[in-house]
């Protein structure tokens, strides 16, 4: 009985689960942090309060619990052994003949980590529910604001990033602020919301063709979005953003800009990229240990261009799988050819009904991208109940402009006097 | 022009300001800690991972969007200045020609405070998911522990209070480890999980008469909850519950007993009986301030029997209209004959399938008793959507056996070294 230990039930520690389970002579036990696996790329809708947390998010325990050879364990790793084939986690220490790290990624502040209580980032299922929570406080402030300059703080938003997220927070701000709150306020226009994209790069969406990136920017830029390209930000305090010397007063702000790996490939002692991914052989195992795989956002792995591939859902599941095959091949004693990925496309979302997606020769704009973008998360989305509640919540969204989330849980956030969201 | 001052979006609150939406002469303000109005007989579903927070609670401001003549804004009271007629809050202060107090009631511990970190009560969405998050977590600890009495502890779950909110605390946390959890673990038998509620009466649910009390504790019985009446708790920290010299081991510990009202009725300097509620006239104003209505369960008001109206929504509905009813009628010079509580009837439910219900001579038990409760609560669940999602949400449970929103947001409850939920 071989002994497969996974460390991260995102979408390549479920892949891999799924296809070890209920396989003779493999018993697998896999740990995460959370309770609950995530579908990441709909994290954004969480945050601007178009889909609940459980909409996109399914207990690991649940997506298992028919594999009778797998158990799940709610805990944190914190170091790996690869000698001793051993993981220590806070709950206790896991052997292994075969380890799975699959850990995936986190923000980073390019050092300055003090930014990070003023412009959370967008990992988790806390971080979009404060997000949430600070983007509706802010137009429950400028309401009951009757000082100028503080209502037009309020209504300014900064979102740091150009990348897909940085793009859904920005077009989903304008639209709520067009579309979804005209109509509540009193004493506000929320239309005049004032929302920048400050982009380090030259265009947005880099990974993107520069058609369909300018693309992008015009779409977003009919949602009332600024973009600031060329620009770097010096500065975030608790009363806005620095880009070079200029300042930006703002209330809200978000951080879409800069990610990590896991630290867990820091214990490890091996090969690591920039970014902290470790770097694997073509069989997705260490150099030197080649019971231990890395997948997905955690591992560096080039693809056919010669690049690294991209911290993208789709390569975390193929390789997910990969490693579950090459493992159920070992033990068979057949061999496994080198991880390759197939590559589907991308595509990137610009609020309602505007999206661009590239496969292959084919690049859609617009609606009939957004069509597309739809289609594809939906049937992605796993679970089949998750799913049919997220139809009838874009679907009720989209005839009524309406947000069904829209719910501060907790105070409403301002920085000073109220960082603590108790009840009393 | 009248202007209306409403504190508080609860039942009371709501509802006098729709009676109030559109009328001519009136300009209506209601100011609320939340953004959101919460239909808090289903927020013990929320905690117990049946329902999600959106399912049953909705923006004010899109409540009250239609009535162009209601500002919305999201503030805390601090201090009534019932000569000068006005109320100060964070945001700024406001006038009055009359007032709706309508802040509701929060936990008391009896003078122990202290006790409220080991033993949550549940009043806010924070609180529900909280308690989830706790709930949840103890399962995780247990499947994870080596150690048989660090296990039993995590397996153990102490309810104190034997009112309505603890009997569905109690009654969901058993048919939740003997149905729902049953079959997604590998190390522990969620059945065997101890729940025990204790109540310091001699019976649970005294609200209700002795034979439908009876009732109730079978049918919680049958569900694997201990009850222990006659029972005062002495004393509550991180390792358990003290009754009397006893001591019960366990990790999730859920308060249900003690309510106060609202702490603004305390700025009033009027007469409050020993809860902090406020002696209301036949018309629901103050003695010596006709122009301050205090209503719900912030209010004390004698119904027919002599004892003061318990706290429940109707009575805050009833209470809503009829303060609105007479401000409209005061303008227009007519008289209003005194409030009267039209009393429907009352019911507790224990799980999925079981409840009592109680109204003039008509008593229910068990499973009638339950689908009266199912069909009223969804009727009166505020706007068409959520209706929906939770009628589908609770079809999908009771044909599944499932909870839909078993998700603990942020990490696994402990409570030494993990007090912080943050996601670092």
């Amino acid at each position: 009985m071989k002994k497969v230990l996974i460390i991260g039930g995102g979408f390549a520690g479920i892949n891999a689960a799924k296809k070890l389970g209920n396989k003779k002579d493999v018993e697998v036990t896999l740990i995460d942090r959370r309770n609950h696996h995530l579908f990441q790329p709909l994290l954004y809708q969480v945050a601007m309060a178009g889909l609940n947390p459980a909409d996109i998010a399914a207990p690991i325990r649940t997506l298992l619990s028919d594999y009778k050879n797998i158990t799940v364990y709610q805990g944190s790793a914190e170091k790996v052994l690869p000698n001793e084939k051993k993981v220590v986690c806070d709950i206790g220490t896991y052997e292994y003949d075969k380890l799975i790290l699959a850990c995936g990624a986190r923000h980073t502040y390019f050092g300055h980590n003090e930014w990070e209580e003023f412009a959370p980032g967008l990992k988790t299922l806390n971080q979009a529910t404060e997000i949430r929570r600070r983007v509706l406080s802010a137009f429950e402030t400028a309401e009951a604001s009757t000082d100028i300059e503080a209502r037009k703080k309020a209504l300014t938003f900064v979102i740091v990033g150009g990348g897909p997220t940085g793009v859904e927070l920005a077009g989903a701000i304008g639209e709520m602020s067009r579309f979804t709150l005209a109509k509540d306020f009193r004493n506000i226009d929320a239309r005049l919301t004032r929302i920048i994209l400050i982009e380090f790069a030259p265009r947005i969406l880099t990974a993107f063709d520069e058609d369909q990136s300018a693309r992008a920017a015009r779409d977003l830029e009919k949602l009332g979005v600024q973009i600031w390209t060329n620009s770097a930000v010096t500065n975030i305090d608790a009363t806005g953003v620095y880009v070079g010397k200029e300042k930006i007063e703002a209330q809200t702000i978000l951080w879409g800009a800069g990610v990590a790996a896991s630290k867990l490939g820091n214990t490890l002692n091996v090969e690591q990229d920039k970014q902290g991914r470790v770097i694997v052989e073509e069989d997705l195992t260490l150099k030197n240990y080649p019971d231990i795989f890395v997948a997905g956002d955690q591992a560096h792995r080039l693809g056919k261009d010669g690049k690294p591939l991209p911290g993208m859902a789709p390569v975390a599941m193929q390789q997910g799988r990969y490693i579950a095959s090459k493992i159920v091949n070992d033990i068979e004693g057949k061999p496994t050819p080198p991880f390759k990925y197939i590559d589907k496309g991308k595509m990137a979302t610009i609020g309602r009904s505007k999206a661009i997606a590239h496969s292959g020769k084919l690049k859609l704009n617009g609606f009939p991208a957004w069509v597309a973008w739809l289609f594809i998360h939906i049937l992605y989305l796993t679970g089949f109940k998750n799913r049919l509640v997220v139809v009838l919540q874009w679907g009720w969204s989209y005839f009524t402009f309406k947000r069904g989330s829209r719910l501060i849980v907790g105070k409403k956030w301002r920085f000073y006097g109220n960082e603590n969201n108790s009840d009393n």
